[in-house]
C-alpha cells in the first residue's frame, strides 16, 4: 500500500480481508500514518520511501493511493519494476501521462486497475444489467447531481474530484463515446479554484449527459436519472432503504401529427407510466469487490473493468471540460477516442 | 375571464372569493367549458368571443389564461378597451410582441400583470426577505432543479413551461441581469420538440445559475438551491412539512496561502456550517395573494411586482437560449435589459 | 347534500360532476355557506331545514356531512323518507344509534353507505388485491401513523377523528375480527380531551395492529405498514411519487433448534430479502370512486363496499377503545361481531 | 478489552486512538476474533480468559462487550479485582444482578459505566440543552419508531435490544421516573421470541412516552418525536443533512369555553405554529465521547453519566415490560424508583 491518507486505509483494511491477497507493506512519507498503520496491522513493514518495496520480489503488486500530482511516477515505477498496480482515480495529471502508463503496462504485461469505484457497486452493476437485457431501450438522458458541502480539495477541482465518477460510469454502461462536451461552473476566487461545475456531454443528438457537482451545497446528494425509451432508472446513493429504481416508464413519439391546418407535421411524444421496482442489492462494499477484482486479474488474467483505457478516457473528457471552462463553456468535440492499447 | 380550460378556473375562484373583485363573464370558445363556468357560477355572462366583453364598460379588468399564441391580440384588445390585464405567463410568443404590450399599456395607463405565479408564494417572498436583510452575503449560485414524467404541452417547449418560473425568480430576487447565457437540451424527434433542457445564466464571473427542467423524468421534483458567501438556501416545494430552509453556512476565500514551496501563490476556499432554520410560511395560496394584488394594484395604485417590463426581460432569455439550443449551446450575451416603460 | 361545511363541498363537486347523478338541492344551517354553494352551482335548490328535501319525491338520495352528534336524527329521516343515504364516517355517536340505522335501511330496502373514503383510494384497492393474491402470505401486523399538528376537533376525539380511518381499512383488508383491544393516550387538559393516542388490536396471538393518532406532531405522517410471513407493505399517503411499496420479504420460523446444549429447544426466527416493487395506482380520487360506487349501488344494486355493518364495526370498537383509555389502558375484550343485518 | 464481537472493535478502536488511555489486551473465547485483533493492533496481549488479565496491576479498566448472560460474572470479576468498568448495555441479566453490581461498585470505590450510547450522540445532548433551557416547556410525550428488518438475535429479545436505548434516553431526559409501564408484542412462534413491542410509559396524567420497536419491517426508520408547551423536537437518526430539529410549536388549552349554550364547560385545545430550527451538530462519533467520559471518570472523578443506577432502572422497567407483556399488555405499576448507591 502505497499512501495511506484517507482512502489507503480502506483500501488496506479489504486487501487484508480477503483471500488471496496479504498486505506485507505500507508506504507513507508521513511518520505519524505510519505509526497509525503500525498499530493496526502487526508485522507490517512500514517504509517512507517507495524504492525498497520495489526491490521486493516477494511483492507482488502495489496499491496507490496518493494526490494526482505523484501518480505518474509512481505507477510507472511499479510497473517497470514489475508489480501490478492498483491506483486512485484520475489515472495521472494529464491524458499523455495517462496514455505512457497504459503503454508501459501492456509493455510490460501487468495488470493496471483504475479504483472507478462505483463499477463495483452493486447499484452499478444493476444498472448495467438493465441496460444489457433492454430494460431501458434507447437511453435519452443521464442526469447527475453530486453535491454537499465541502471538503474542499487543494490538489483537484470539483471536476476531477467528483465529475470523475460520473464519466467512469458513462465510459462504462455506454457503448459509444460522447461526441462533443461543454462544462461551466463557478470559479473562486475569480480564475481560480472551481466548486462547482456543470458538465454536458453529447452523443449527436441521440443522448445527453449532465454532471452537477458541488462542494458548495448546503445538503448532500448523490442521485443518478437515467432515462431511455422504454424504462427510467433513479439511484440514490444515499437511500438507506432502496437505493435503485427501475421505472417501467417510456418515453416515444406518437408520429406525426397535423398541427392546426397549414402548420408543419410535427412528431409528438407521449410517456406511458408503469410500475417501479427495486432489485435486490447485494450490500458488498464496493471496495472490498474491487480488491477481488484486482487480484482475479492478477492471478486468473480476468478482464479488467476499469482498465488504463478508461482511465484515459475519463482524462480526455476532463481536460475537454476544463478547456471548454477556460473559454466561457463553448462546446468542444471529441474524436471518437480511440484505443490506446491493442 | 378569457380562457377556462386548466388554469382558468383556478384563476376564477380565486377573483370570485377576494373582496374587491366580482366575476361576472367568462369567454371561451368551448361551449363544454363554457357549462362547466356554468355549473360553478350562478349569474355568470358566458360568451364565445371577447368583443362583447370589451364593449361592456362595467368590467373593469381581464384575467386572460388562453394559449400563449393568442396572447398578444388579446391583451392588446383589452388594453386599448381600457380594461386592466392580467395574464398569463409568458406574456407574448415574442419579446418584440411584449415591448408593444408595455407600450399599449403604459400609453393606456392601464396595469398589465403578468402571472408569475411564483413571486406571490410565501417562500419565494420569505427568499426575497433573507437576501434583503442580507442573510445570504453575496450570492454566487442559483440552481433549481423543475422535472417530472408530462405533461408535454404542444405549444410550447419545457422552457417556456417550467424554466420560465425560474427566469421569473431570478428577476424578482436579483437587482441586477445576468449578462450571458446557453442552453442544450435533448429534442425528440431530432431537431423537433424539447421536452428536456439546461439552461446556464450568468453574471459575469460573479454568479451562475443553472436550471435543469424536464417532461421525462421518472420522479417529480421541485427543488431549489441558492448558495452565498454568509448563508444557503434550500427551497423544496413539494416537502410536507419544510418547504423553506435557511441554512447559517458560509464560504469564503480564507485569503493567499503559499502552497507547496515555490508554486505560485493560491486563494483556498473554506466553509463554515452553522445552524439552519425554518422560517414559518404563510399558508396562502399564490393565487390567492396574485389576485388580491391585482385588484391592489388598479384601486390603490400599488406598484406591479411582476409587471410588463419583468414580462419582456423572461421572454428576452427565453429567445436567448432558443438562440443557444439551436447553435448546440453556444453562450450567448445578453445587453443589460434595459426598461420599456420609462 | 346535507351539510357544506369542509368536507360537504368535496362531496359536491363530485355528484355534479359524473354522470348518473345531478346535484339539485343543498341544506345547511348556515346562510353563508349556502351562498358559497350558490355561487358554485346554478339552478341549486338552497334550504336551511332538511324537510323540504324529504318531501321532494324527486330527490332519490341524500349525502350528509354534518357534525357526528346529528347523523342519527338525519340518515333516519332521510332512510324513512325512502331516500338512499351517504354518510360521513363514523355512522353515527354510538353502536346502538348506528345498529338502529342499519336496521332502519334493511326495512325500507335503501342503500345505507358510510364513507370510509380509503376504502375507494388505489392505494388501498391495491393492497387488498396482494392479500387476495397472497403475496403477503400470513399477516402478523399492522402498523399506522397518522399524526399532524391540529386541526383540533371539538366534537370528537383523535380517534374518532383519524383512527377510524384505520378501523374501517382493517375490517376491510382481513376477514377475521380483532379478539381484543386496547388504547392508551395523552389528554389534555387531564382526562378532558384526547389529542393523541394509540390504539392496540389483537387477533389471538396471530397478529396484532397499533394505530398512532395525534394532533400534537410537529411534522405530517400517513404511513402504514403491513407485515406476512411472504411480503410486507408500506404506504405512505404522502409521498409524491411512490405511495405504494411492497416488498418480497419474508418472516419464518427456521424450525426448532437446539442452542448451547442443554438449554431448551428453542425456535429461531429469519427473514428473507427480496425486491421491492411499486404497483401503477390509478390517479382516480378515491371521492369520485366513492361517488360512482354510491350509484352504482343505487343503479345497479351492486353490493355495498362500506356498508352499514362495517361502519357499526368501527364504532363498537371505537366504544371499546375508549373505555380501555377510561381504565388506564387495560386490554378490553371483543365478541366476534356479529352481523346486525341478515 | 473482553468480547471481540461486533461491538468490541468499534470500543477498542476508539479506546486505542483517544489520548489517556492504551489498549493492551483483549479477551476474547474464539481464537479467530484474537487473530482479527491481533491483525490490527500490535503489541496486544490476547487470551482466551479474563483471569490473567485481572491479575495484572497495570489493567486500570476493563471494557465489556460480550453477551448480556455473562455480564454479571465477568463485571463483578472486574470489580473485585480493582478495576474500572465500562459494560455493554443492559448491565446485566435481571435488575437483581445489576442493583448488586452497583453495590460492589460501591464498595470497592470503581467507576462503574454503562455504554448506553446514545447519551453520548451530539443530538440527545442538544435535546437535553433544550431541555434544560425550558424550550420544550412542559414535555408532553415522546414517541421512538426504532424499527428494521433483522437482525434477529438470539439472547434477548427486541425490547431489550432496541427499546433499552429509548428507556436510558428518557431517564436521562426526565428527571421523574414513570409511574406505570404497559407493553404488546407479536412473538413468534406464539408464546416465543419477540421481535416486535410497543412499549407504553405514563407519568400519571402529565406524560406519555411510547416506543415503537421491530425487526420485521420493510424499511429501517429511527426517529423519535418529543412534544411539549412551548415547543416540539424530531430527532432523525438516519437524515444525512439535519439529524434534530426543534420546531417552535406550542400545545396550550385556551382556557375553558362553553360550547353550545347549555353544554357542559369544556376545556378547548390549541396550537402554536412557529419556526424551526436545527442546531449545528457537533460530528463527533458517540463511541468516541463515551470513551472519553470513561477516561475522565476515572482519572478525574467526573460524575459518571450513565451510572449503574440508570442502569438498574433500565433493566427494571424492561423487566416490568416484559410482566405486562406477558399478562397481555395489562398497565403495570412502578415504584418509584430508588437509588441504589447512596
Amino acid at each position: 500500500m502505497v499512501g495511506y491518507g484517507y482512502w489507503g486505509p480502506l483500501l488496506a483494511r479489504n486487501f487484508a480481508a480477503i483471500p488471496g491477497s496479504r498486505l506485507v507493506a505500507v508506504c507513507d512519507s508521513s511518520d505519524e500514518q505510519l505509526a497509525l498503520a503500525r498499530m493496526h496491522y502487526s508485522q507490517l513493514r512500514c517504509v517512507t520511501s517507495i524504492i525498497e518495496l520495489l526491490e521486493d520480489s516477494r511483492i507482488d503488486a502495489v496499491a496507490i493511493a496518493t494526490p494526482v500530482s505523484s501518480h505518474f511516477e509512481l505507477v510507472h515505477a511499479c510497473l517497470i519494476a514489475g508489480k501490478h498496480v492498483l491506483v486512485e482515480k484520475p489515472l495521472a495529471s494529464s491524458s499523455n501521462q495517462a496514455r505512457a502508463l497504459v503503454k508501459t503496462a501492456e509493455d510490460y504485461r501487468r495488470v493496471l486497475l483504475i479504483d472507478h469505484t462505483y463499477l463495483y457497486s452493486s447499484a452499478v452493476q444493476a444498472i448495467s444489467a438493465a441496460l444489457t437485457h433492454g430494460e431501458l431501450g434507447e437511453v435519452y438522458y443521464y442526469d447527475s447531481v453530486r453535491i454537499n458541502l465541502g471538503r474542499f480539495r487543494s490538489d483537484v477541482d470539483v471536476l476531477w474530484d467528483l465529475a470523475s465518477h460520473d464519466l467512469a460510469i458513462l465510459d462504462y454502461l455506454f457503448n459509444d463515446a460522447p461526441t462533443s462536451l461543454q462544462a461551466v461552473g463557478f470559479t473562486y476566487p475569480p480564475g481560480e479554484m472551481c466548486p462547482l461545475a456543470y458538465l454536458t456531454l453529447r452523443w449527436g443528438e441521440r443522448r445527453i449527459a449532465q454532471i452537477h457537482v458541488s462542494w458548495l451545497a448546503p445538503v448532500k446528494v448523490r442521485r443518478t436519472l437515467i432515462g431511455g425509451s422504454l424504462g427510467m432508472v433513479v439511484f440514490d446513493d444515499l437511500d438507506p432503504d432502496t437505493k435503485l429504481r427501475i421505472y417501467d416508464h417510456g418515453i416515444a413519439g406518437t408520429g406525426p401529427s397535423n398541427r392546426q391546418g397549414d402548420a408543419p407535421l410535427q412528431w409528438r411524444i407521449g410517456y406511458r407510466r408503469g410500475e417501479m421496482r427495486a432489485p435486490l442489492l447485494s450490500i458488498a462494499e464496493p471496495l472490498r469487490n474491487l480488491a477481488e477484482h484486482f487480484i482475479d486479474c492478477i492471478s486468473k488474467g480476468a478482464p479488467v473493468r476499469s482498465d488504463g483505457d478508461s482511465g484515459v478516457r475519463v482524462i480526455e473528457w476532463l481536460e475537454a471540460a476544463q478547456r471548454s471552462l477556460a473559454q466561457g463553456g463553448i462546446p468542444v468535440h471529441l474524436d471518437i477516442s480511440t484505443k490506446v492499447s491493442e
